[in-house]
């Protein structure tokens, strides 16, 4: 009953408020979504905020693909920063370095587009339709570098307003209103939901979920991770997505298995919360199921044979003759499936991924971006597994291998520290071995 | 049930996270306040941000007043703004005013301090600490003025957070919580709450109460106000406070009275909400209950005898001699008890309330601080009501006269406007005519 | 999170209540089902009544179909009226017609199963395991009369705890849980629910659902009603159904049509919801959407060919050829695509259904069990829809037509008392003129 | 904001109910409740059985002490059972022993008015008007002791209505809504409340409450106890209940002492809570608190001080005299102040106390009510206290002296198997070699 109620008294009071703002206009107001926003930034803004606020976000609801890009683009020439006031406040701060004269200086250098988006906000959905607003300029931005000064202002407030202390975590399970489980369908990046019987079984009494919500998306994961509760350290993912496997009591199970994490906010993209989420799900399942001793990852390594196949001659100790026949047997797009092919390949291949993992690097950092989020969050590289993966995608991007990021509370910040400060990639003894490729 | 354990269960994660990383700090750390923050800025805050965050949050609450002042002036002196990076920055700019320079001199001039606060932020408790942070530097400003550019910072990032997007209305009633309940108690700043008793009445079916709320600070109230239902324009405060009238049936009243409007949180001082809280609840009753016609304050005139008493000779056509009378008469502590008195000095007391509210300014606007408010709202200054206020402090702020501010949503924005632009007073006719002294 | 842990306390403390009352027993406790109903029944379950309870209800959880009927042979025989102790308490009462021996009377005839259901129902589940037992005691009833008492005791007990006072009326949508969005799809008894994406339109924001629920089973519907906001009295399913169909505003509808009513419970059976559900919509949504003039069914008439195909001869003024051509275009099972066939039976068949529903009796109620309800709740029979559902179960219920009932409110306790007192099929009069076929 | 537009819905919803009742009755109506309740109990109940139900409600809360007094005797003569329908229920029943025939007796011996309790229930506020009939009726039973048949009806109704299974377990603490704390000031039967300063000592951090609430009843407690946390079993309430006691972290309690329980809702007499409440608590505080050892009450002795006056001679093993001293002693009300009668006193005193809790019944139980209810649960009697309650009240029951009784959740249905097999009085050997008085 209540939410009809309250949501259509809202819709009322917004409509009443718009019509107050006509009927109390002396002279004509416009109704494009640059000339509210002008309104909203002037006196007229603080009489009638919430309603004009109101009027952006809806008028930004009605927009196309060209009218959206022109309105990036009076953000970011009518309402940036004033280049000209810019320059005189330098030169006043030069002509005397005071704290007033300091303070004068950055605030002229605050476009007003930020306090713009913080009136926007005054309205329900405003913050949505920012994050909308992100997502699309977020989609533009390679061909329109000229709105990156719009970009960093919107990060910027963004990321104030989506600070680790507004967001909650929630579990998220067969007893969630359907309008946020749909989302996950839609949302899941890395082992793609089929629907709602395959979203079932990931919410089933062995599986968990989890994910950050901030209060003004109440309707809107911004992160969520996919766990299967296990015995044993998970080498394969398909297992964990059959719906015909059997329901492991929870309380048997001594392993976590990560399985998939999906950032769902193109908005937000930037702003990081998986470092968050995954430690916060580690003491959130520790408390609730006490006998879970391991927390793990089950990772693709999306990197790996966009680089192999980029490598020519040795790899590492690796000869260029064996590289050669393991190129040469992948070439066959049902190696896996062959028992002479795979009892070939799979040592020098696992060696391969270890070798990638342990040593191929950009600026000090792995090039692997899945390998990368989890050694900066302080994981431990822990194991590679043989066909973890045969999705099409899965072969695809690292030869059917998968890895296991190992989480262990206590060494975290001591992984961290070494990874960060000696750009070690810590890695169990047995990957290290691989890796050596000896 | 429930939240005993969550929040057991999120202490112990807490715990658990400091331990960890007492355990993982492989170097001995620092546990003094600003030690913590230091880690925090620093790469020990990327791994561990969470549990450094929370050690802050408990840091804070013990110290004692000595130990707060340090630290403002470590959030002062150690992470403000570097002035060598600042200079460097500046001439940079001026060697080549590009947009990439303008942002490096727009980021060094934010002081790392706000980093730092967002970082603080992670932790529960993390935004009530902050505001308990700013609530004691603006109890300090007068006497540390060099304390200004932290206390802006903390301004700037609190009304940033605090937008109004982001607050929610609730009603109080008898039904609310307890905990926010004895809030209003303590936060009351017009007419004293004197217990749980008067706190009921004023929660009886003939009156209502609305609230912002932050979803990070659930149990603080940001402004409250308390609305009287009633039938006409309500003229005392007294009978609206007294126990033993009789209650009204709200659906007979046509009368909305905004009889006492409380701001809660020193911390968000100069951040204002009124504004919308009023406007919002004249919707939201108008929702409720659509016999309501009028929606007026009954408001206190905090200035006008203070202004009164440092008048000299004659005030706008008063002749001195008149004017002189009413101070003379005022004198008497109990004069509002001796009908002659009254009979005689009604007259020209309520031609000096409007006049002062009509005439005097400063800065072009009115003196009186609530005047300013409600007109700045858009309000229209409608009635003085004689003897409204008999409180002690009624007599001595205003003797004892009150005013009706009336909120007519069609007419706000003109309202504002011409307050605004025109710097006019929009009062009804009888208060004009009372201002003319004729 | 919460969920999970309060769920997770409460097994604990039920898994701990069975370990003592394990450890406790001096002697052997007996695990069956009957045997542990037998210690419910004695001083044990004085003192262990809730752990004992939580046993027969996962006992019964375990059960195999000859179990359930042991144990419902169980709840006749062994704690059903003593006979003997009954023989006595009427002679007692013949010798002595005092007011205690009449209670004492009412008290042996009171069987014990009755106590026992209640010492089951203080288990979490308690209810659902009930509930489930005459559930299965239903279908089972006709090939075993003798377990008639003991349906009737549960039908009594059950009926008064599902009183109307206690059950609450909720708005489904798609904000709701999926654990009972999926019981509507798994309930839906007129018009099939296909599947996620067919739900979701009859949630969408022209339709409403209504569901009444009790508080020990929460997530369980007991019966609910799917509505179409519509302009004007809807005449066929299938567009109501349709996904393809544009969404109406639903401030734009005028008419409210219940297009399905569904009991979910076996284990209510016989405990009647409907009439309630129905006004309480009405009033309902005349209280969220005042635009709202109109509410009709838009009924099935599931008795109509079983009886035409037993009709011999004329019928009613209906001469015998004429109702022969009638039954002969039917026997094409695609006669409704046919316009020839259509123009040629429209009139004869709508009149011969108009016939069938005021006409066709069995102990003066009317034949149609769907008319029944409607009429006994105070509707009026209002029109009859020619091709108003063509599914294959529409075209073989009622050779695809469909009936309108209508409601309104004014006139519901004068029809209801026409139909009960008098007999009465209320009528629009254009189903009258029908009914003439003249 | 939901709550009020909600009860203002449906508020709208019932009087439209009344105005149609009135409108759709062709003749006139009575507005009696009497007359009410038979037009609920007739055809016209079932068309509008809502807006009766609502009407009885209302009605009954204008009735005066002697209208409901009437009431009551119109359930008793009314619509009670028939006799003569009784008679020749019986009488057939005995021609012919058939199942039948029992069935047919057993619903003419159930008195109408309990279907017409069931239909009142239907109103929202139906429950709380039953139970306050009820309650009305135990205030007046004594004097009326005709309404015994209707006392039965109501107590058998409400007794299955308010089964274990439908009511939740909360724990009440300063975030419970002031609404219901009130009602715990109200209710507290043991040590009374004094104030809102008083219950929040009592809702501290070392403090617990829970109550049991019942859907229909969601501003009610129908039972709550208080629960200080300590360490060691406490001795003496005062310490408890002072303001001024440091306030314990609960995580380093040992010991939960309940010391006070309270029934809430007179209209529910004769139907037991306390038993489950216990029990449930116990379970739910070794959850919360697993540092929890022990669980004891600190319990008044309510019958002892009366049962001391009377006996006249020798108690027990002691002599005349000595037992002619105590008593002697207690003349002086200031004894307990007094160290010389104290120290001369206290010995023989509590081997009174102990002998009459261990050895006077009535009918083979416990005289003393608390201690019956406690053994009954299956607790143990543990320690008395010297002068643990020197309150008015505590010295005028039972000269100052406590109780501890003990719950071991593994001895609990032992015990009470021996206290009711063997009639035994379950104590420690203390209070054994107590009671022996040697």
């Amino acid at each position: 009953m209540r939410q009809t109620f309250v949501s259509q008294l809202f819709n009322s009071i917004a409509d009443a408020g718009r019509d107050l703002l006509d009927r109390g206009a002396g002279k004509s107001r416009s109704h494009t979504i640059e000339g509210v926003c002008r309104d909203l930034l002037t006196q007229r803004g603080e009489a009638s905020g919430m309603a004009l606020a109101r009027e952006v976000v809806d008028l930004w609801g009605t927009l196309d693909d060209d009218e959206k890009l022109e309105f990036l683009y009076f953000l970011a020439k009518e309402v940036g920063t004033n280049s000209d006031a810019v320059d005189r406040a330098v030169e006043a701060y030069q002509a005397e370095k005071n704290e007033e004269n300091q303070r004068k200086l950055a605030a002229v250098l605050e476009a007003p587009r930020q306090e713009l988006m913080r009136r926007i906000n005054f309205a329900p959905g405003g913050t949505a339709a920012i994050v909308a607003m992100r997502k699309f300029l977020v989609s533009k931005i390679r061909k329109h570098p000229d709105l990156k000064d719009v970009d960093q202002d919107l990060k910027h407030l963004l990321s104030s307003w989506f600070n680790r202390g507004f967001l909650e975590l929630e579990e998220i399970n067969w007893r969630t209103p359907a309008v946020i489980l749909e989302k996950l369908i839609e949302y899941e990046a890395v082992h793609e939901i089929e629907g709602w019987e395959d979203l079932r079984r990931r919410l089933d009494q062995d599986r968990r979920c989890f994910a950050f919500f901030h209060p003004a998306l109440p309707d809107e994961p911004l992160i969520f991770v996919e766990v299967a509760l296990v015995k044993g350290l998970a080498a394969a993912v398909q297992p964990l997505l059959d719906q015909e496997e059997d329901r492991l009591d929870p309380r048997k199970a001594d392993t976590a298995i990560f399985y998939s994490i999906s950032n769902c906010q193109d908005g937000l993209k930037g702003i990081s919360f998986g470092n968050f989420l995954i430690k916060q799900v580690v003491a959130e399942l520790s408390a609730q199921l006490p006998n879970l001793k391991h927390f793990s990852t089950l990772s693709p390594i999306p990197g790996f044979m966009k680089w192999f196949s980029k490598t020519d001659g040795a790899v590492g100790n690796m000869s260029e003759d064996r590289v050669r026949d393991v190129k040469k047997a992948l070439l066959d797009k049902d190696w896996f499936k062959d028992e002479k092919i795979t009892a070939k390949i799979q040592e020098p291949l696992e060696q391969l991924v270890a070798y990638y993992l342990m040593h191929e690097k950009s600026r000090e950092r792995p090039l692997d971006p899945v390998s990368r989020f989890h050694l900066g969050n302080g994981a431990r590289l822990e194991r590679i597994n043989w066909l973890g993966d045969i999705s099409k995608n899965g072969l695809k991007q690292s030869s059917g291998l998968l890895v296991n990021y190992y989480y262990s509370l206590k060494d975290i910040e001591k992984n961290h520290e070494a990874y960060v400060n000696d750009k070690k990639v810590v890695a169990s003894s047995a990957i290290q071995s691989l890796a050596k490729m000896s």
